[in-house]
């Protein structure tokens, strides 16, 4: 069993990157590559799933991969349940499971229920009345047990065309609502609309970034604006597993055998370590008799 | 909803090539690439959980994803439910709930359990005694309700070095205890093993092979056999995973930023596809008001 | 493996009773009582779970009792799925989840997502626009599979207090959108205001009745109104659990032992006979070697 | 969410009363009566499904049941995990989980698995050889993080015929492997055979008792032994429960309504209560807007 990082911990140098996961194997390989955080991306397992990111995986479904990734990482997991799975009652008890089941953070964005997901190009985006989010960043803060458990409000202001004015007064209220970090959402191509937010942000919580639509938004520019706390990498574990099964798929199609594809792909003895096959044969000889 | 395909007219043909899988994504890849049948294998399912492929995985755990493959492909899914989680009784229970959740076969291989995974060079590798697998394979024949629901019997016989007319044996029995098909497993690293196997074998059921260790093997040698009916690339969808996921996550660590692997990964709007968007919008579109 | 009963099969003679249920045991019983029907409640699975019923537990712990129920019943199951979990397109993937699972029926009712229980004396009870239930109702019909899964439209018109008209009018509505049954829920204390509706039902589709708060209300009397075809004793499998629970443990604990409640609870013997032992027996005498 | 007692905390006094439990609302009935524990008893989960008890139920369901209760109770929760769900390996994978899941102790039972039910009259009984259980033991020991979680051995030796001497080695051998406490089960009509058992025991470790078959053991007469930490009344929630729903859903069916149970049964309110209703309305009347 390990012990799960808390998010403050990671983030005590002011600065930190995470990476999405979908599963507790994409979780061993982001943090043997180190990077400091896991997001547990509601699209990344809605792709797993072969669902649409429109509120149709249950939170039971999330949270069984969220067990059994944290019984395998040391490094905090931030999970991102949406709009919190319903009103504050539901942000309530949504907290309170992913806190026992060992999130360290949980990522709640002010779309109404059931929502669609931000990077579609002609989706609803219909966001939540800034009044009775705020009501749900409250129940959050007050459900959790530990302070070190992290609250992120995401804004999806942008994302609606709402503007910068409206995208900074939901920030601000989030955050006297209890939230710990705000994430901002855009899906513009360029970084220009979020540097813009950054740039007027006041700084009173860290800001959370997810740049998959402007990717020339590098770690270095987010850590030296001294306001971005957590840059997310939200989707490309998912996306580099789509196009190595394809391209894999396709050529052993192809050739009718494996010959093709053995150098380009993981050995089974590669697989073994990543599950733990050491530690199994350990145990087996230690207390097998 | 789909309507999935049975295994005997998947085989119609008299060969067909099953992928592995591990989630309803690599499923629909497999699909996709035209692969007849998907293999819904154990060592890959443990693999996606970060466990050993030695009797961890609950039958739950399988069975959710099972169905939710079952609920998004049209190609027969064959199940690896390893030695059938205990006895006869366990068989019993556990045929009928992979043929209620969607497979269309099941392989049950004559090791005890708890098993250890075949591909492990220093495992403990002991079988069943022959009549007590055969019972199991009796039961699991009794138990389906389908005429359809094939069952495959596995024999490790070659695995456990037992040689070839302990192998022979164990399918002629296996055979006679009602199994649809014999799965000959081997870790050699060549073909010959197999070979001499499929030399020697009467024919009287079709053969499933699962070439991993021994990639000279093609399809195209298999089906001139005129023995075998199944070709099972076991574990090539988690380890393509794997090493993509690797090399985007250092990539994007080394640079501290996206464009590096923006060429090399699905699209969003690929993941968009898979996640078949189009059907949610158009129920939106149908029923939303 | 059981086959289950269609519920046009169980309404072939006008008027069937269907009993809660929250478990595989409390169906066996039912079934052996001789209800024609089950009713897989949120209330009563909310309870089991020690939860409120406002929309916390979730599709995926509903969707396993299902399973789990239909594998040892053959009459047929009606699943309530309150709000449906959303929106129409929640709607169709429950529909074809439920249908997958087991169901013969759906109950889908006009309130917002997430729910209150309508029992509760002081709870919100708000309705969706009626164009928009009428779509969800819609998009289930749709997303059917088979002709014989029945799709229920639940108006909770009278107990949020909009009165008879507004009922009738939702329920015409939700049938011209497909629906092959109406259920009209009321909280008053007495058979009247539900005997209102049925005398002014047209009758073009049969209704639905769960008289949990007007106990007068009598199968008989709802049989010969002929436009009742259903009646649900709503919540009494749990009810009965929760007071005989009660009981035996305030017994045992006051008697610091078993002697006083033996004869009031079941033998363990009942419990092997609802468990199927001899089945199990059965299949290790013929195929255990 | 709830603070769950250590088992070495409720032992303090040196004497405990666990109730079996199958579910969060069984749990919250028996922690209101004042049990001092709880018991997941395998055979009652089993039941819940319908399923006989021979090792059918996964570890998953088991978990989930185990979860949810945890997440509802204060006091510690003793999880029956049978046979540990294979070996040594099996075991510590099984301990961790339960851990990681909320439970307080677990009780391993010196059977092969699949196990059949101790209390059936005429079942398999074999036991594992001493060496090999004592490797389990170890290995459960070994896996634990925290002291507090307690490791009971459970020996079957007397339910196996095997006489008082096979028993009370077996009991000194589980308690050198690390055992803390030691479970002698009998299904004798008398509390003799257990009597001699404890008259004999060196009470190197206190002993755990499950008096179903004997019922005039007391948790008095137990007590005053000084070698008997905790009584388990095994099995009396579900039977409980079984006796109470036959006799509603008889008199319900056998009336046509619902006016002759209305008195023996809970009311909706009661079952309110038991949903914590009144927290919702709380969450809900701070922080809903």
């Amino acid at each position: 069993m390990t012990e799960t990082q808390s998010l403050p911990e990671c983030l005590a140098s002011g600065f930190a990157q995470a990476m999405a996961t979908h599963s507790p194997l994409s979780a061993v390989l982001a943090e043997a590559a180190g990077f400091e955080a896991l997001w547990l991306s509601g699209f990344e397992v809605s792709a797993l799933y072969g669902l649409a990111d429109v509120s149709l995986l249950t939170m039971s479904e999330h949270l069984a991969l969220l067990r059994a990734i944290s019984a395998r990482c040391t490094i905090p997991i931030i999970a991102d349940i949406d709009t919190g799975y319903g009103n504050a009652v539901n942000v309530d008890y949504a907290v309170r499971s992913y806190e026992r089941a060992g999130a360290a953070a949980v990522v709640i964005e002010d779309k109404t229920f059931p929502k669609v997901t931000s990077l579609i190009d002609d989706g609803r985006q219909e966001l939540l009345r800034r009044e009775e989010f705020a009501g749900k960043i409250e129940a959050a803060c007050s459900a959790r047990q530990s302070e070190a458990f992290v609250i992120i409000a995401r804004t999806e202001a942008l994302i609606a065309g709402l503007g910068q004015a409206e995208a900074l007064d939901r920030a601000r209220a989030y955050c006297e609502a209890g939230a710990d970090m705000v994430f901002v959402h855009s899906k513009q191509r360029t970084p220009d609309e979020i540097e813009a937010f950054i740039a007027a942000w006041d700084g009173r919580r860290p800001l959370v970034l997810a740049p998959t639509a402007y990717p020339e938004m590098t770690a270095e520019r987010m850590r030296q604006s001294g306001k971005v706390g957590l840059a997310i990498w939200a989707n490309h574990a998912i996306r580099s597993s789509v196009a190595a099964m394809r391209t894999t798929f396709e050529r052993i199609r192809a050739d009718g055998g494996l010959l093709g594809v053995e150098q380009d792909i993981a050995s089974v003895n590669e697989i073994f370590a990543l599950q733990n096959m050491d530690t199994v044969k350990a145990v087996e000889k230690r207390f097998l008799r």
